[in-house]
């Protein structure tokens, strides 16, 4: 199809796509003129993709150039993947104090050692969950990462595991990609969401005295 | 406390200062002279709280204003904050065809009916949540929501039952809305970090044929 159409079918403005493959997040469509190129059902699907990681996962247009990036590595393996998904967090680590830092990530590490969480996650997740740390503690919240930090670990497993069986699920590598990718990205939108509505609800079944089970 | 301390007690710019000054961030401080003010403990609390809000939650200025607003209006009530903080999360409801949209909303409260969560909670958390279901269904992922849901709201659920004990366990109501600002925001940041530092563990787990329980 030509980049009219293209636009048509994704919704997406014409000048939009072109900056888009400019910028590398989309391949060049294939040159059928001098001034015209066609492009297929791969790009309507990886519009829609940058779409959903920019509006929906409120990723900026460079992540999602890095993570599109990977992606299209040919001798990307799953670990590294991941780590660059990690890397799609937005949060930047602060410069904080070292005894502040030191302080948080011991925390941090302390509930990861007590699950015998062995393994050395790649290092933007641990970072910025350390900074939160920090953070709280300046707000007067030090003794979070003890009273609650339990609960978060219990429930982010909970979800973690249905991950990754998911992207599993999804079959040949290239799925597993694709799986890893979206479902990551929307699904920390959809965490935040999900958190909200059953924190409305809780705070109710507290108010009204009943808590069904 | 004079301008300048406050800038250097808080590690952020004059200038920056005086912005947040001039988008009704901060309150003003007291006029010791024409061309002063003076500042106090709270001013350096409300800074710190401005940006963790900016630069660990990654909501926009305007959107940390009108959390603000919220938390400084007298006549607040604990439901009315949680609507206001619900609307700081980033995702706009996308203009998706009405027939996905109903289909990705039935999901949606399918799964609360499933639970008894009976609540009318505010709408921008179920709307967010319903664009990521069609968001899913458009790049393939149509079943996710009857396969993942259910562990997404799981988890979610223990983080909030978590979250509303720390809330009222804060003290009075100041203190609780504060305790709601800072831990739903910051705590996003931090169930995206844990949700991937699970996601590592998880696949570990599975590479390795051992999972320890």
């Amino acid at each position: 199809m030509r980049i009219s159409e293209l636009s048509e079918r994704s919704g997406i403005a014409v000048a939009t796509i072109k900056y888009y493959l400019r910028e590398g997040l989309l391949p060049a469509g294939e040159r059928t003129s001098p001034n015209q190129a066609s492009y297929g059902e791969d790009h309507l699907r990886r519009l829609r993709l940058i779409r959903a990681m920019i509006e929906v996962g409120g990723l900026p247009v460079a992540t999602v150039g890095e993570v599109l990036a990977a992606v299209d590595s040919p001798e990307l393996s799953m670990f590294k993947l991941l780590g660059v998904v990690q890397g799609s967090l937005s949060a930047p680590a602060s410069a904080a104090p070292e005894t502040e830092w030191d302080r948080a990530y011991a925390t941090v590490r302390a509930e990861m050692d007590r699950r015998g969480w062995d393994m050395k996650p790649s290092r933007p997740a641990i970072e910025t969950l350390t900074s939160v740390l920090v953070r709280l503690a300046q707000l007067g919240y030090a003794d979070w990462g003890t009273t609650a930090l339990p609960s978060f670990f219990d429930g982010a497993r909970t979800i973690a595991e249905n991950d990754v069986a998911t992207a599993l699920a999804a079959g040949g590598r290239e799925d597993i990609i694709d799986a890893v990718v979206v479902l990551t990205v929307l699904g920390d939108t959809a965490v935040a969401a999900i958190r909200r509505i059953a924190q409305a609800q809780v705070s109710l079944e507290l108010l009204a005295g009943n808590r069904p089970e």
